[in-house]
């Protein structure tokens, strides 16, 4: 079954249980991931055709519910009782953009959290079309890799041009600019990930392994589990943080066992369910510095 | 490649080879299980996009063959050449709503058996109307959750309220219900599932594991699999009961060698292809009572 | 992540650096895994919903970039700067027809090899159309089983009918009519495989296991590691080759690990990142004659 029923879901949790001081820091994310697994949220995902089951999984392992609802007339529908929502452009057929803008918006009428994954923009026009318009609807988190962060906020109107030969300064810039302009965190994935505010430190997680980029979904799937992290605190750059950490360390722990990129899979999703608030205090890496 | 030309099938095997004398035991699940590694039927599956692999991956490793022909055009052409028929409503496009309406109204036609599917259904409003369509249908078997079942038989029209506090109690009405009405053999899931027949005892079936709950498709792939079963016998309890016993045997069988969700899913894949008639004779439990 | 953003890729490889004297020999598909490597070559994937995931999942394994890009808009539009493009007709919905007819014109007007896969084609009416529009495009390589291009090569128009009672023969017949009315090389998967250009000898190649008929997309892939190949030598016969070998010698390695087909797959996604060039000039098997 690829939904739970939402008529038997518990009731949302409480939000803003976590922070505590507003600091992001590896007690704070372990503190969340103990609240995930108590509440067991409801992710509403609208993604890629080619990651879905592999997304649905990683909520499994973790301990959270995925729920695929991605047609025009349930979409909408669904996002106000979900957690959280996930839209992802990977494959935007037309039935999925209809569902991607209903969800969007139910989510930010209802009060859903939401996490926009602009997958490959910039180059290919209807995707990048579909981004600009719900960017606009602000997202509560933005993830994406340094290229798609910069197209993005290229292509939201009012940017300036990339024009940075460092590829990471540039995608800083180009995450503060759409932070500021939408109301978002935006997460940025890659050797060493970067959590951007619209205000305040860039948070850096120097965790995880290149096994990651070697397994479609690796980035998709992330977006989902912050998500399900977002539904637990309105603190969403650490929502943002706690989610990629969780996810990073547990793929560290599975790239020892594995073989290669095929037993890596499974070995990841083993070690999403068996990561535990321990586990993220102890290996979790926030290095300082912006 | 996902289909196995029709012409190159060979013919349907005969139905009503194996049930003896309507009692449905172990003996008559293994026998079962014997006729589908010889005649190893083809599955057409109108499913959806999350579990599509997975559930071609399950039919594969138990000997059958998938064939995931879900377009319109396509989807009525083939279901009176298929040996059994699923209409899953996980992911219900236009496009596949109108590939489930063809397949099960040709289905009925030919005679050939067909399981229905209707995931969440109740609180989606999509779903739910097309599922209340095809279930006036008259499928051969309907696999569900208990929600899904209660949900189906209040949507189907002229039910009952759902009115009681004791969850199981209330699926086994509802699924006795929809037994009835539609002509149907009704399979609620659950950590004891139960094979509900329009009259006469409830079969339950004491197997599995719950590692099955945080796969994605664990109970879709199911509804797969009690078609390829509903093609070797005219006995649709028995072959629902067959098909859960084997499966959620298999399953158990996984468990044991699994660290986790991740390494779950490719044991029981393995276990699915390596299960004996001799291994279900032993293993399966299928407890007394009503 | 499903896309690799395409004005982050490198410029194609130049094609023609690999095949020496016009010989298919294990040394030339060694060298073309070489360049294979150093290139990592953008695929363009338009296949079908079942397989979508394990595709990508052995792109990435060998060392190539899939793209699954696949709806209409942006299909054409990205078939230019892949390296290569497989056109697959697993689940052909009116969006994925009108994205593969945009794919193939586009790679064919830009020069991009594009390799066709008809799948189960013959008896379904719809897919059986797409195949006759697409294949008059003229594919760099046609890909399927003895059926597929015996259906392919009759629907094509002006074929003789299928009178053999021998299918590998009449295969081998309906290849060569297909190539030469194409301009393609078709290779024919089956216990051997075979690779059939317009004129000039048949190569086989006898690497494998049976596993790669118990998992979905066991065929299916290996026409997104033609595209791969294809993308780096003009030789499609060479590539054809080069892309079989490679793939059903890792399947072989993969076979030797696995308890069945479920702990295959992983296996196999393994024994493709592991593949060295030295591996197949040891264990390649071309045996001679036709």
């Amino acid at each position: 079954m690829t939904e739970t029923p939402a008529q038997t879901r518990p009731p949302a949790p409480e939000r803003g249980a976590s922070p505590q001081d507003g600091r992001v820091t590896a007690e704070a994310c372990a503190a969340l991931l103990a609240d995930l697994r108590n509440a067991s949220p409801l992710v509403q995902c609208v993604t890629n055709a080619v990651v879905t089951n592999f997304t649905a999984n990683v909520l499994l392992a973790l301990g959270a519910a995925p729920a695929m609802v991605d047609i025009p007339g349930e979409a909408g529908q669904f996002a106000p009782v979900a957690s959280g929502v996930l839209v992802n452009l990977g494959t935007p057929t037309d039935s999925q953009r209809a569902a991607m803008r209903e969800a969007a918006e139910a989510a930010g009428s209802a009060g859903t959290p939401w996490v926009l994954d602009p997958v490959a923009v910039g180059f290919l026009s209807v995707r990048t079309d579909a981004a600009r318009q719900l960017v606009a609807l602000g997202p509560t988190i933005i993830r994406g890799n340094a290229s798609e962060i910069i197209a993005l906020a290229g292509a939201g109107g009012g940017g300036r041009g990339v024009d940075s030969t460092d590829e990471t300064a540039a995608a800083l810039d180009a995450a503060r600019a759409l932070a500021q302009r939408h109301g978002s965190v935006v997460a940025i994935s890659g050797p060493v990930d970067a959590v951007v505010p619209a205000r305040g430190a860039v948070i850096r997680v120097d965790n995880g392994t290149p096994l990651l980029t070697r397994v479609t979904g690796g980035g998709c799937a992330l977006g989902a589990v912050m998500a399900a992290f977002a539904s637990l605190t309105p603190d969403a750059l650490l929502a943002a943080t706690a989610a990629t950490g969780v996810y990073t360390l547990a793929a560290e722990k599975a790239a020892a066992l594995a073989a290669g990129p095929g037993t890596f899979a499974p070995a990841f999703l083993d070690a999403l369910a068996a990561i535990t608030p321990a586990d993220v205090v102890q290996g979790l890496n926030l290095p300082d510095g912006d």
